[in-house]
């Protein structure tokens, strides 16, 4: 059997099934719908025909969206999360073909770029601040990448891609820019209102960090000629009848949603000030997780140990002592602070 | 922006989303669940936290899979839906590579081959009775394909593929062979019982034709090393919450399905029967659908005229004045019979 080598080659995407209390590392919101309201949902679900496929174009979802987001609702594709997204991406263009993506950023960028073949150049994040390094993104710009990923913000270094950097290389059609807005939800910044006048800018989102991670529905707002292309590489069911179904609910709780992010946000403020007031270093954050450093070893044992699960940035992410902690609730929030500053002041 | 030629050429996938009282198009069944059993599905979903992501190894579900199928848990892999499953196997060998299927056969395979950059030579049913041309089949496995198609019926032929046929070459491990069963409940044939003695063989199934079209729910089944490799291209949050759930509340009820399955059967062999009788040529079926000849042109757009759907089988297959008739509920079957005799009786 004939696989190729770069398949052979990979390392699998690495999730961390550790059974705890307290699940703080993977982004997620920590509210599940009240009771009421997913009663609510599952009576909508009834509707559902289990033995029919699913509408292949969600035409409801897609009318909900469009108008969210102020496009046309040809210029909106679904996918089965951003992830799925990201591989559609990659199967529009030539195997071979220069991709680029921040490093340190969301590890889907590089693992599904090897998987496809593609020839592979991060560009750098400052190893200060984690801040967009100008010159080295200026260095691979250059190269004319097929496509290029910025974060708006960016995972795990919470700070969104500078709009003046990205300006001077937007011009430039040969590059297929992909906003990556995952997170743009508890940045408030994106860059959406910039499709109109770039054909070749692309706003990739998704309901998984903002409680809905549970159903994989993401979506890509582009040109329609551009959304025109990939739509031929989705596949025609590719989203189900029970995610189109939850996602359609989700709009009619947007509401209620967005109260749950402003309350994820007033507790990531609040959590940072105090990481800061206690001399943790810890990088500013417009998502909701916050990303910081602690040089003595063993903290995410230790937290382990508590029955907190956060994500150690250094497996991943090459950031040795770096720890990604998801903004989960507030007693969640306050237990994980006790442990932090427990653990910094033993021996 | 360069998107790759093979993608700008390409033709989507077609699907026929008129709206007609009777859907006999698209190989489903058309059984939904009992409302009192439905009940009991929305309850077990309650379970679910919207806010969480799936489980990516689906490890109640395979426990359940591994069961019936009577393979090990590490021989299964899940895919949102069959057509996943192609994706992800023709993302595991080289670009260019040689892929093979029947002709005519799942438009998936050659569609999906197309945007892979494969190399796309099918072996071709024979023109009289659909039966598998040997000598066809012979030329293109003289070439060693990376990946060869049978389907365990095939559609829209409803034949299986010979096992004296596929014996002679499954001992060359140069090829792996994927057994598309994905209406083998309708024909009790299947190569699984294979796997465990060749390594190069896949069983690929979904749940869609048996009652579970909605949730988009395939897996491969296979030697556990090649799995392994398939596995590592796999998005590891490709089944969410709710498929999950639903799919193991399948289980639950398989002899409600069962049953179903068996009704379609004996619906089929019912119409067959009166087909033969009224002198329409018609391919004995092992599927859960009848293919049929009427010469006398326009008889799909008489079906949709009186409320019926089926799938013209010129468009996506090239078989000119052949229809297929997915078996409904018996008085779907009767009209659609009614309607048959009567446009051929009509001058």
């Amino acid at each position: 059997m004939r696989i190729k080598e770069e398949i052979k080659n990979i390392k699998p995407y690495f999730i961390d099934e550790k059974s705890v209390r307290f699940k703080l590392d993977a982004n997620e919101s920590p509210y599940d719908l009240p009771d009421d309201i997913k009663e609510e949902m599952l009576s909508v679900l009834k509707d559902i025909n289990i033995n029919r496929y699913p509408d292949p174009s969600c035409k409801s979802l897609r009318k909900l969206i469009s108008k969210m987001e102020e496009v046309e609702e040809n210029q909106i594709i679904f996918g089965n999360g951003s992830d799925e997204l990201i591989y559609l991406l990659l199967m529009c263009i030539r195997e071979g073909a220069l991709v680029t993506y921040p490093e340190p950023g969301f590890s889907m960028y590089s693992l599904s770029g090897k998987i496809f073949g593609k020839e592979l150049i991060p560009y750098k994040l400052s190893e200060i601040d984690f801040s967009v390094d100008a010159d080295s993104f200026d260095k691979v710009m250059n190269r004319e990448p097929y496509l290029c990923f910025i974060a708006n913000p960016n995972n795990p270094t919470g700070n969104c891609f500078p709009d003046d950097i990205l300006i001077k290389y937007l011009d430039n059609e040969n590059t297929i820019f992909v906003s990556d807005e995952a997170y743009s939800a508890f940045s408030g910044h994106s860059l959406v209102k910039m499709v109109k006048t770039h054909k070749n800018l692309l706003i990739m989102k998704t309901l998984s960090k903002i409680g809905f991670a549970s159903i994989r529905l993401g979506y890509l707002i582009g040109n329609r000629e551009l959304i025109k292309e990939i739509e031929k590489v989705r596949l025609p069911y590719n989203i189900n009848s029970f995610s189109q179904k939850i996602a359609e609910f989700y709009f009619k709780n947007i509401d209620l949603v967005n109260r749950y992010v402003s309350d994820i946000i007033k507790e990531r403020e609040r959590i940072y000030k105090e990481l800061k007031s206690r001399g943790v270093f810890t990088l500013p954050s417009l998502a909701n997780f916050i990303t910081f450093k602690v040089e003595k070893n063993g903290f995410y044992d230790y937290l382990v140990n508590n029955g907190v699960l956060i994500k150690d940035l250094f497996p991943s992410f090459g950031m040795k002592n770096y720890y990604r902690f998801t903004i989960g609730k507030k007693e969640e929030n306050d237990f994980f602070m006790k442990l932090l500053l427990k653990f910094m002041e033993e021996e």
